[in-house]
């Protein structure tokens, strides 16, 4: 089966469709048009149209989408049937935010273990199983993982990046405020949060000097 | 003094230069070229350039930039010495993590106040303030806030999100996950984990695709 690319604004909006999709009457919409979908969502119908057509090609004229085949595609471009299973090292108290964050599964992630080496963590496990690092290559490999979260310190995440490679993960999501090296062919997605916060207060400062300077023009 | 306004990119970029030219010594680097710190940073020099006019306008031939003032302009562009004060709502585990996150200093914001109407997490607090809602509009007039961190669960996000307009604050950085109506001139920013992660993942199922059909061409 051939994997569609789906940029990551489509992919951040599949969610809201298939939410609307499964709760809708199935009597009243075995088939469903994308102008429809538009109207319920508040979204732009050429909007609409290419998230849908990257997921699961065009609707029929006059009968739109079959309702059901829509949200298996929809399901299908997610994952959510067969989750990713993800590892993270640092089960300090992002990491465990992170664990307890509900959203990964509706976009086809679960985090199946996190692993730290600090004894007083492992100890505090909730629903997720928090192991001592000496377990992690072999849990790794034993549950073929490829994906990765480090949310360790800065001091420790370039040796946690390197037990990453080593027990074969291939995507590092990394939330430590330092530079990684890794292998080539090893993807490697930075997580900045201070960056995010920091556009936002830069964007509020250009709105208010734009502000005083309309002020000043009157 | 007009402000410039800086790319996401080059804002990310802007603390590592400061980092480095803090480091220097200063008798060996009274001035510096955009190619000695390409070099030092390992980035493009093209970049460099780019990432330094837009702070600091181009150097002078021959001599680059003087160290001291690129320094100010760099701490300037980044608001390091005048702090934007942000106010956080929800002081559960991830808004904790927030709160214990120095990166967001680097960037020119700090997190003065937390609010949250648990009574046991109030008792909690560490280095920041933790207060109850009731003192939230209060607080943020008092300090004339214009920033605002939603870290509660998408049942209470509205809400404080309108409590957060009704107490003057123009910019709002939303990790709750649902959709939020601000009034028109309010800036709000949502943050998305599940899809940064998502995202990850859906480029290394697309690569693992792309091995494979590579290998079946072989």
């Amino acid at each position: 089966m051939e994997r569609l690319s789906v940029s990551k604004a489509t992919l951040g909006r599949l969610p809201i469709y298939l939410g609307m999709l499964r709760e809708l009457p199935p009597d009243e919409y075995s088939n469903i048009s994308a102008t429809t979908i538009s109207k319920k969502l508040s979204l732009g119908e050429v909007q609409v149209r290419k998230d849908l057509a990257a997921v699961s090609g065009a609707g029929k004229p006059k009968l739109g989408y079959v309702t059901q085949e829509l949200i298996e595609k929809l399901e299908e471009a997610l994952g959510i049937k067969s989750l990713t299973e993800a590892v993270l090292v640092g089960a300090g108290r992002l990491g465990r935010a992170l664990l307890e964050y509900d959203e990964f599964r509706k976009y086809g992630v679960m985090i199946s273990a996190a692993f730290d080496c600090n004894e007083q963590v492992i100890s505090l496990n909730g629903k997720t199983e928090i192991l001592p690092m000496n377990r992690f290559e072999a849990y790794c490999k034993a549950h073929s993982i490829r994906l990765g979260i480090i949310t360790v310190g800065e001091g420790s995440a370039q040796v946690v990046c390197d037990l990453m490679v080593q027990a074969g993960i291939a995507a590092i999501w990394n939330f430590a405020p330092c530079k990684l090296e890794v292998p080539k062919g090893i993807m490697l997605q930075n997580e900045n949060l201070a960056l995010s916060l920091a556009h936002l207060n830069n964007q509020l400062k250009n709105q208010d000097q734009e502000e005083k300077n309309g002020r000043k023009g009157v």
